[in-house]
C-alpha cells in the first residue's frame, strides 16, 4: 500500500473528471485522477464521440442515395458495416488515447482503479483505490471531486440481454445491421440511434411514453422532427406503452399501445434508451453528509456536496446529462478550489444538441417554459426554405425559432432543426452568455451566404418581421 | 411617359437594393426598385449563390473519392458537368424568383430598366428610367439609394474573350471542365473558383501578385490555405507577375515570373479575378455633389453621398465587397430615412467568408493589423486535430485563431480555416457585436461534441491555455 498526498483527487476520468484534472494542473494544484474503466468516460468511449462517427456514416449513406439531384452518380453504393463500426471504435480509441496523453503531458498521475471515499485523516480526505490488479492504494487530498458519471437505466424486462436488447453500448458495436429495430425512448440517445439505423437502412420504430418525441425540446421542433423522421420512413409512436417483450429464437414480439390501438410488432433488435442512473454505489457516500436523491448526488450551485471539500460534477450530479455541462462544472469547481472568483452555471445557458438527421440544437427557454415562468414573450420563426445557402446545399428542411422577453428584449431561448445547427447554436449561446438583446442581434452582420443568416432572420421575425419570408 | 412619386427609389435590385426596398415597405415608406438586369444582382445570379451550389458539388466529388476511410464504396463515381452547372443555375433562378415574389408580396413596384438621376423637381429628385422596351419613365422620390453594384475589373490583355479568358460569369457556366486552368488573383472569388475546379478534377494554377494568397486574411490562415491547396495538387504562385497571354488555336501560353524563376505554362482556360470596379457610369452623378473615387461613390458612415437625400450602399460604395455588408447598409440607410435611430456600421464587425475547401472565415483585426493599430495583443490558437467532432467527421485540417486586446480582454478578431467555419464565425461576430471579452467567452458553454468547441479552446489558449492541446 502506498500513500500519496494531493491538493485534489478526481474520481472518474470522463469529460468532467479529466477536464477538472487538466484545469487543476494549469492552476498548479497537485492533482490525481482515478478511473475505473477508460479515460474519457462514456462520452468518448460509448457516447458522444463514437455516435458522431456513426452519424457521419449515416449522412454519407443518405448522400450516396441522393447523388442525382447534384448531378452525380455512382454504381453499387455500399458500406461494410463492420468497417463503419470499426472506424467509430478507432475514433474513440484515438480520443481516449489523446486524453491519456494530455494528462501525461500535464504530469497528472492516473490510477487505474475504483475509488471510494474512506474518511478523513487530519484535514485531508482519504480515498481508497482498488487497483485493477487487486492491490489497494490510499490517496489523501484536501479536495475531492466526484465525477463518476452515469449509466443506462435498465427497466425491468428491458435489461440488455446480450442478444435482443441493447443499451447504447451494444448499439455501438452491433454484429450486423438489424433489419427491424425498436428504439424505446426518444431522448437524444434514442433519437440518434433511431436516425443512424434508419439512415443505414434498418426499418425503425421509435416509441416514446410522452406525447411527443424529444420531449425536452420546443414543441414545434418535436413536431418537425417527427415529420422529418416519418418522411424518411421511420415509424413513430408517442404516448406509447410498451408491453412485455416476447423473445423467440431469432426475433422479439411486443405489443405497443398507442393512439388507442394495440400495435403487435416484431423486431430483430430492441434499443432501450429510457434514461440514465448515476453511479453512486460503493463510492463511500453512505454515512457521510453527502445526499443522494434518485441516484444523483445533491449539490449546490457551485457543485459542493454536503461534505466540505467534496464536490460532485457531471452526470452523477444530475441533469442535464451533457458532457459540456460536466466539463464546464469541472472548470468552475477547480477554479473555486484554487481560490478564483467563479460564477454559478445557469442551466438556461447550456445548449443541447441531438445529432440526428435533421440535426437539432437548442438553448434556454422553450416558448412554453418561458410562458410558464411568467415571461411575456415575442417569438420569431424562420424556415430554411427562405435561406439561399440552404437551397444551394440542398438542405431546405429546417427552422430557427427564437423566444424573446417582450419587456426587455432579452433572448430567452433559441431552437433549431436542420443542417449544421449543432455547429450554429453557439452563436445564440454566446448571446445568452453576454445577455444580449434583440437590438445587438439585429445589428449583428451575419455572413452571406450562410445558413446562419436564418438565425438573424429569426430575430427580425420576432420584431419587425423577417426580410426573406 | 408616366410619372410616379415615391418616398424612396432604389436603383439596383441586388442584395443591397432589394433589401432596402423590403425594409422600406416594412416601415411603410412608398418605395420602388429599378433593376437593369436581374433581381438579386450579381450575388444571387452570378456570385455568392451559384458558387455555393458549385461548392456543394466539389465537396461531393471529394467525398466520392474518399469513401474508403468511412467504410463505404461505390463503383465508377462520376458527374455530369452540365448537370452540375445546370443545378447551380436553377438555384440562382429559384432565388431570383424568390426576390421577385418577396417584392411583389410587399407591393413594391419593380421597374425593369436602367435608371439615372436627372435633377430635382421641387423637393423631389427625378429619376429617369429607360425601360427594357426602350420606353422612358420618370420617377420622383424624396430619397434615392444608389445600389448599382460592381463588376469584374478587366485588366488590359485579360478581358473576357468568349473563349480562353473568363470572368466569374463565364466561369459559372463553362461548356466543359477545363483540363488546365489558370486563376489570376487569389481573393475570395479567385480562390473559390480555383478550389471548385481543382476538386472537380482540373489541374489548377493559382497566381497572386501579393506575397501570399488570400492577402486580406491573417497571415497564418493564408499559409494554412496554401498548404491545404498544394496538398490537393493545386499549383500556387505568389509575388507573381503574369506576362502577356499568347493565345493559340486551342490553348493559351503564358510566362509567369515568381520566386526568381520564369514559369512557362500552358492552359486551356484562364480566370481573371483581379478585383472589381463600381458601376458608376451613366447613372447621373456627373455634375452633382456626389463624389466618385476609384470607381466607387464616396459616402459617410451613414451611407450619405454629397447630395442630400441620395445614398449609396453595397459594392458601388466601396469595400468590403460583400453582400451582407450591402444588405446591412440597406437596412441602416432605410431606417435612418424612416427617422429611426441607427448605428454606423463598423467594418471590423463584418465577417468575411471564402467557400473553398477548407473553408475560411474571419472577422475583425488580423494579428498584424491589431498590432499596427497600436493594440497590445493576446493571441490564441486551437487546431482541429484537438477536437473530437472534427476527428469523428474526418475533418482534422483546421485552425481557429483569436486576437484579444491584452489590456481590456476585448475580442479584436477571429480567424478560422476548416470544415463548417463559414457557419461558425457568426458566434464571434455576435461576440464583437456585443463587445464581449474573453471573460464572457470563457464562461460560454459550447456544446459537445461540436467543432465549435475549438472556438472556446482558442479563447482559452489566449489566456490560461487550451484544455485539449
Amino acid at each position: 500500500m502506498s500513500t500519496t498526498e494531493f491538493d485534489l483527487v478526481v474520481i472518474g476520468g470522463g469529460p468532467g473528471g479529466y477536464v477538472a484534472a487538466l484545469r487543476a494542473a494549469q492552476l498548479k494544484l497537485s492533482v490525481a485522477v482515478v478511473e475505473a474503466n477508460h479515460l474519457g468516460g462514456i462520452c468518448l468511449n460509448w457516447g458522444c464521440i463514437p455516435t458522431k462517427a456513426l452519424l457521419r456514416a449515416s449522412e454519407i449513406n443518405h448522400l450516396l442515395h441522393d447523388l442525382g439531384q447534384f448531378g452525380f452518380a455512382a454504381d453499387n453504393p455500399r458500406f461494410d458495416f463492420q468497417k463503419v463500426v470499426a472506424r467509430s471504435r478507432a475514433v474513440s480509441k484515438q480520443l481516449s488515447g489523446g486524453v491519456a496523453h494530455l494528462l501525461k503531458k500535464a504530469k497528472v498521475p492516473v490510477f487505474d482503479g475504483f475509488a471510494k471515499l474512506s474518511g478523513v485523516s487530519g484535514k485531508k480526505r482519504k480515498i481508497e483505490v482498488t487497483l485493477k490488479d487487486g492491490a489497494k492504494a490510499v490517496l489523501t487530498a484536501t479536495n475531492v471531486i466526484l465525477a463518476t458519471g452515469a449509466r443506462a437505466r435498465a427497466l425491468p424486462g428491458l435489461e440488455p440481454d446480450g442478444k435482443f436488447v441493447w443499451s447504447y453500448r451494444e448499439a455501438l458495436v452491433p454484429d450486423e445491421l438489424p433489419k427491424r429495430l425498436l428504439v424505446i425512448g426518444s431522448g437524444a440517445i434514442g433519437t440518434e440511434f433511431a436516425s443512424f439505423y434508419r439512415n443505414m437502412g434498418s426499418e425503425v420504430t421509435l416509441v416514446e411514453v410522452a406525447d411527443r418525441i424529444l420531449p425536452v425540446e420546443d414543441e414545434e421542433i418535436s413536431k418537425l422532427a417527427r415529420t422529418a423522421f416519418e418522411k424518411q420512413g421511420m415509424k413513430v409512436l408517442t404516448s406509447a406503452k410498451v408491453g412485455p417483450l416476447k423473445k423467440g429464437a431469432s426475433e422479439v414480439s411486443v405489443d405497443i399501445e398507442a393512439g388507442g390501438k394495440t400495435h403487435s410488432l416484431t423486431f430483430d433488435r430492441v434499443i432501450s434508451a429510457v434514461g440514465i442512473v448515476g453511479n453512486v454505489e460503493n463510492i463511500g457516500v453512505d454515512g457521510t453528509r453527502i445526499v443522494v436523491e434518485k441516484t444523483h448526488i445533491v449539490t449546490d450551485e457551485l457543485c459542493r456536496t454536503g461534505e466540505p471539500g467534496v464536490y460532485a460534477i457531471g452526470d452523477v450530479a444530475g441533469a442535464p446529462w451533457l458532457a459540456h455541462k460536466a466539463s464546464h462544472e469541472a472548470v468552475m469547481c477547480v477554479e473555486a478550489i484554487a481560490g478564483r472568483h467563479v460564477h454559478p452555471i445557469d442551466a438556461t445557458k447550456i445548449p443541447g444538441c441531438t445529432y440526428c438527421r435533421p440535426q437539432i440544437a437548442s438553448v434556454g427557454y422553450t416558448e412554453a417554459k418561458a410562458k410558464a415562468a411568467g415571461y411575456e414573450v415575442r417569438v420569431g420563426r424562420f424556415p430554411f426554405i427562405g435561406n439561399g445557402k440552404a437551397i444551394a446545399m440542398g438542405e431546405v428542411d429546417g427552422l430557427v425559432k427564437t423566444v424573446f422577453d417582450a419587456k426587455t428584449g432579452e433572448l430567452l431561448g433559441a431552437h433549431m432543426i436542420g443542417a449544421e445547427v449543432t455547429e450554429m447554436i453557439q452563436g445564440y449561446v454566446i448571446a445568452r452568455s453576454g445577455e444580449l438583446t434583440e437590438a445587438e442581434l439585429k445589428e449583428t452582420v451575419f455572413p452571406h451566404p450562410t445558413i446562419s443568416e436564418s438565425m438573424h432572420e429569426a430575430v427580425l421575425a420576432a420584431y419587425d418581421g423577417a426580410l426573406h419570408f
